[in-house]
């Protein structure tokens, strides 16, 4: 009998070849390099179109559904790579040597455990009020009290800082979510991987092989992704050369949002609210009806079928068929995916992203719906800080202009004759 | 004898004045309200040169040293104005009525005093490790714990968060710059105006009218500077519809860069490092030898005097003339001017900007050093939150694109053949 990691190994390959074959056979320009595809001739709201950066990290070819990290195409990373082994060639360009795995490994180890400065500010922060993205992010501030170098912000000093946020932020994100529930942090087991061990400390029990294995293939697939906005807004932050831990807060800040890593965790609730899976096809309708729009599809650049989420819905329909409150969810969610792309797909290029699916596979192993997001953050962090440290080798700080189209020349009237 | 007002209302119209007149002189483009001037070709990096978004709410015109808040020149409103009624005209659009203000000072007023849970924060930070702006930052976002609407992002509910954050920012401040020292955060006095309650929680002692008036004109004078970084980053950040607090946890965040907002701390340290007045030729040639830039001088839009740093300097020389800590400094900072517009100014457009003088007033007003760029927040939350409400009216999400120029197609190899 096949392990479980070799399961998801060729699962993974399988929708890795699906992409191939549907990416060839479509009409689209020749595949470029030059620019993240598609390409717009001016620039419109939110800067779409315009260029923020050149960059060796990442590529998002949208048309054809493409997605590389430091020229590895993202299948290939997801069967055969790690999270750990993903975030080393994002921050450092290359894949790590056999030694040079074992030395990020072990300090990624040595700096999972928090301070007690950090435990401090967590057990305050009001956790059952807030979202937890909120206390992640007073977390990730409260890490710099015992960074010495925490205002060096040369690239050696900002690049530990980088791995110290790798390897803390499951462990905020672990006591964040236990706090929630009354029950109390847990220290990492060092004997356990990077996504075992997040496992381990948000659950108090040592994971499957398969849960830990399915947790680092969604962390690979969630390290980076291009000009989005979190990244963007970690950029910005970053080239007043202000820190990375500040840094790292506005990426999570901006993550939260609905219209970003947000989007996760609103996928879940519209599942639970259409109901059972004949009640999919009224809902949609009604949905397209009021104009509004669909949590977990369509995304700014990719006009094709998002690959992260052909790796993910496989690995959700697997776990769903062994989870009597995922499988219903899972269904509903398949049955949308065939209404909405046979409405949206071809004709609007609208078709599942990665949230689509990724909270169904949170939830088949038992994680609460409010710390989807936090573990994109988890796993998004290598993102900010690869590209953050890239642009701040030749850095500008981020400043452009508005078009005023306001009053002019208004004199101060005294207040008794307004 | 003119009151201590009277006589800085005076000094700030003779700056107007002399504005003015110099700008008038100049052969620079006809004013153009535009886009922020001057208008560049193609983008370059840090965005130089891209229109993120359409505003009301500000314009600077660099080559004419100008800027104005919903069109009242910033001279005009620095001497006739205050914080709170400048306040409510970039969130509103125009200046209050007099019932109108009266309610929003209530407002202020009610949202002063911190609740528990940000004080209970702000103890567990470890402050005196970290910087005051990452305290800040991780205050505001325990605020959001006592908002039940923090998570609502409707105009509606950003509007009253902003308010919030207008008031509390200071209490925050003043909490953090106490607790730093060793002393307990005070309760705001509700007899007392937005600055001068300010300056009273800061310091525990009622302050005089002169330093209340002139805190009250610098907040004015930093209240909002069109798409500087951390405007920018708040927009970037609120445009996934995060949530108010972290969208300025995001704008304290890029505002502590020395870049930003961090300069007005590193211009004092500056002016402390050169020593006495007769040193500052040899240090100023030698920074120019080494190609350094010197701290407050020069902006990305300014290519003329800042506006700003043309009220704040009389008010330094000022308060200099009776303070024995700040006099030397004043005059090391004069010289320096002297010294740099000789070589920089008319030839390269780099003149001291907001930063250069900023500082010596907070120190004459016994202010800690570190302290200053929090006191740039308090007063550049109302321009970060206007322009967060403004760009929400139509919000997209901040999207823009990457040049790619790494490697493409790599295949992975086994990590025993690396």
């Amino acid at each position: 009998m096949a392990s479980a990691n070799d399961t998801i190994t060729k699962l993974i390959r399988a929708a890795g070849s699906a992409a191939a074959r549907e990416s060839e056979s479509e009409a689209e320009p020749e595949f470029s390099m030059a620019v993240e595809w598609p390409v717009t001739a001016k620039i419109g709201l939110g800067l779409e179109g315009a260029i923020a950066s050149e960059t060796h990290i990442g590529y998002v070819n949208g048309p054809k559904g493409r997605l590389s990290y430091c020229g590895h195409d993202i299948f290939e990373l997801a069967a055969e790579s790690s999270y750990v082994e993903t975030a080393y060639l994002l921050l450092f360009g290359k894949l790590p040597t056999s030694p040079e795995l074992s030395a990020f490994r072990a300090k990624l180890n040595a700096y999972r455990d928090l301070n007690p400065e950090t435990l401090n500010v967590l057990r305050a922060m009001p956790v059952k009020q807030i979202h937890p993205m909120v206390a992640l992010g007073a977390g990730v501030l409260a890490l710099a009290a015992t960074d010495e170098q925490a205002n060096v912000t040369t690239v050696e000093a900002e690049t530990e800082a980088a791995v110290r946020l790798i390897a803390a932020m499951p462990s905020i994100t672990a006591a964040v979510a236990r706090l929630r529930c009354g029950e109390e942090p847990i220290k990492a087991d060092p004997q356990l991987d990077h996504s075992a061990n997040f496992l381990y400390m948000l659950t108090g029990s040592k994971p499957s092989d398969e849960f830990s294995r399915i947790l680092d293939v969604s962390l690979i697939l969630h390290a980076d992704h291009g000009m989005n906005a979190s990244t963007f807004a970690a950029m910005v932050v970053n080239s007043s050369l202000s820190d990375m831990y500040m840094t790292v807060g506005a990426g999570i800040a901006s993550l939260k949002g609905p219209l970003h890593g947000g989007a996760n965790e609103q996928v879940l609730y519209t599942l639970e609210e259409i109901g059972p899976v004949d009640a999919v096809k009224a809902w949609f309708q009604k949905v397209r009806q009021d104009r509004k729009k669909i949590m977990g599809f369509g995304h700014r650049v990719y006009k094709a079928y998002d690959p992260r989420a052909r790796i993910l819905k496989p690995l959700a329909a697997m776990l769903a068929e062994r989870n009597a409150v995922t499988k219903p969810l899972f269904e509903v969610a398949d049955k949308l995916e065939q209404l909405a792309i046979e409405e949206l797909g071809k004709e609007k290029g609208i078709f599942p992203n990665v949230d689509f699916y990724s909270g169904l596979v949170y939830q088949a192993m038992a994680i609460d719906t409010p710390i989807f997001t936090p573990i994109f953050a988890v796993a998004r962090v290598v993102g900010w800080t690869a590209r953050v440290l890239e642009y701040l080798q030749n850095n500008r700080i981020f400043r452009p202009r508005a078009t005023y189209v306001g009053p002019v020349r208004v004199k101060y009237t005294p207040i008794d004759q307004r």
